[in-house]
């Protein structure tokens, strides 16, 4: 994971990458908090190891908001954004064993990684130092190119770094499971959610819904946070025992030390020594939320030592492993997010974008990339 | 634990300790940052379940430094400090099982707790939420008196907070085992600390050399972390293999990503965001480090995030039963902290407070209090 601009290194292209560039097509900003407007570009050809994907549906992630409002620091533009891709392989490499021409593929936040490093070979690509974010990344497997996402018509990618979409998957509700599905599904088993614990899903919205439904199928007894009395129903529907809405002091009440793990997606600011408080001894609390930068929380020392033998940690998707698990997985138990569709247009992204940003999405867009014109 | 002066409950005295309390002489501060001078108060009586122990060593924790600063909050005074005490029972309560007259007794940071919460049942009293701390809190169980340490020359217990200190124990030196020792010794138990292990001790000073003994003793490789020269060669002695010095940034250099468990131990501000980069995945990071609320560390949820699979816990103490292990593992296993004894004279204790306060004690202050006038 490159910050843009600060890693383009002198790099020769291979052989199989030599050859011309594919014209694409697709939705970008032109400057920060920028409307979107056509754009028209180039991916890198098929390599050996490609294949070349025809866009169906991108989702938008609230991270794709962080990015083009520029809340976790300066972008390069044209930017597209998007890493929540689902499509139909159109093209495939001559090495390529996973997929064949007309198969369903999935793409999420990343699109290659150095393959040799501790983390590469237990499958933790995501935690590559040479990660390649899918977009507003540089590519130095490909001479530094910038990398542009999912709003667009066709993206190439090494075949490791794209997931097979079991058949009969729902495809306009895959598209999320990339980012939001893995986000969710990586941390509750990494924190050995299993039947009976008492799970805390802080923040209800595309991440958190995800949270829910898979904590939920492993079992669990799960309690939503949210800022508002609009999603307490939904809460509800999807498995959700409690609701607790933050802003109402009284419902806080009788909840310190009473969970087992708590995730948090919260994409704002937020105060984590509060759910820190409401762990059990033993407990964990799964941050997979990233606010901007400027009101990025913090836990202060003594917190941790008050709340003592309570762990805190962060997680960041999933490796490609376990993002195929959790696809195979999601299909098989019907386990997707509830969409929006929308067409691909400036104005309809735009408009999602702001209701993104005032919490009215409920709970995630999907652009229907065939609506590209 | 409760703030002073925030918990003095309307309570009755039980029978056992109706009788009348026992005069006792310490060193107190009677103001905030003030010296120590002479001190004359009262022991509750002896109940049937408690014991009364002449106190011979008190150790000098960093944490007594920070409440008689007021780095913590508001004090109340006169206060006499000391949570690492070592001594001989001259008197037992009728009931008492564990004790009897002429052995010898250690009492750590608690001297009570509620012993009927989930906290309790499991032996972890220090999280109990009643917990009395040995000073500068107010004893709900005596009718909230205020209660007051080590510092002095006796002090009366309950049996269950006090541990047993084996036979042949060097005992001078047993006395910041029941601070030091178990606040190291859990966290590095809690963590799974085993042989082969690359463990970091962060603030080489009273807890951090014995961090460094018990990791050592448990197989680990252990690299020291400090701010100074003066120390490197007492690490290499203590068995530590690598010592850093983290003022000088060359010494950092390839460390992230390299260590399974640090332990921070430091008294003053940091980054943890430093620490947490040089664990491996799946490592962690334990806090026992308590810093003046005016300089509290804060680990912000970007850099969780971004060293996803890295979990951080705090940790206070251990409960009775793990500090009676703690106990009989040290003295059999010869571990004990390097201690400097002085006399338990007013200016002897000022004295030594400067120089913890400077960094210069190696390792620990132990007051005499047998020479106490």
């Amino acid at each position: 994971m490159t910050a843009a601009g600060t890693f383009i290194p002198a790099f020769s292209q291979s052989q199989e990458q030599a050859g011309a560039g594919i014209p694409a097509r697709g939705l970008a900003v032109y400057e920060e908090k920028g409307g979107f407007k056509p754009y028209e570009f180039s991916r890198h050809a098929v390599g050996d190891n490609d294949i070349l994907i025809e866009i169906l549906y991108a989702g938008i992630c609230h991270s794709d908001l962080h990015h083009v409002f520029g809340d976790w620091g300066k972008e390069e533009y044209p930017m597209v954004p998007g890493h929540e891709i689902a499509g139909r392989v159109v093209q495939v490499g001559r090495n390529v064993k996973k997929f064949k021409v007309g198969d369903m593929a999935g793409v999420g936040c990343m699109v290659n990684s150095c393959g040799t490093c501790a983390e590469c070979a237990d499958g933790k690509e995501q935690y590559c130092r040479d990660v390649v974010l899918t977009y507003h990344d540089h590519d130095q497997f490909h001479g530094g190119e910038v990398t542009q996402g999912g709003y667009s018509d066709k993206i190439v990618v090494t075949e490791k770094f794209a997931a097979r979409i079991p058949d009969g998957a729902q495809l306009e509700k895959v598209a999320p499971l990339l980012c939001a599905g893995i986000t969710t599904y990586s941390p509750l088993h990494y924190a050995g959610v299993g039947k009976g614990d008492k799970v805390g899903v802080a923040g209800f919205g595309g991440l958190g819904h995800m949270a829910v439904q898979y904590a939920v199928a492993l079992g669990a007894e799960v309690t939503v946070f949210d800022i508002t009395e609009d999603k307490r129903a939904d809460a509800g529907k999807m498995g959700a025992v409690h609701y607790v809405n933050v802003n109402n002091p009284e419902e806080l009440k009788g909840l310190d030390g009473t969970l087992d793990f708590i995730l948090s997606t919260i994409p704002a600011s937020y105060d984590p020594a509060m759910y820190l408080k409401m762990l059990k001894r033993d407990g964990q609390l799964g941050i997979v939320g990233l606010p901007a930068f400027a009101n990025m929380p913090r836990l202060s020392v003594s917190s941790l030592v008050f709340q003592g033998n309570r762990k805190v940690f962060g997680s960041q998707i999933g490796g490609m492993k376990e993002t195929q698990e959790m696809l195979d997985y999601s299909v098989k138990n019907n386990i997707y997010p509830q969409v929006e569709v929308i067409r691909a247009e400036g104005k309809a992204v735009d408009e999602a974008y702001g209701n993104v940003a005032d919490g009215k999405v409920r709970f995630r867009y999907v652009i229907d990339m065939k609506t590209l014109k």
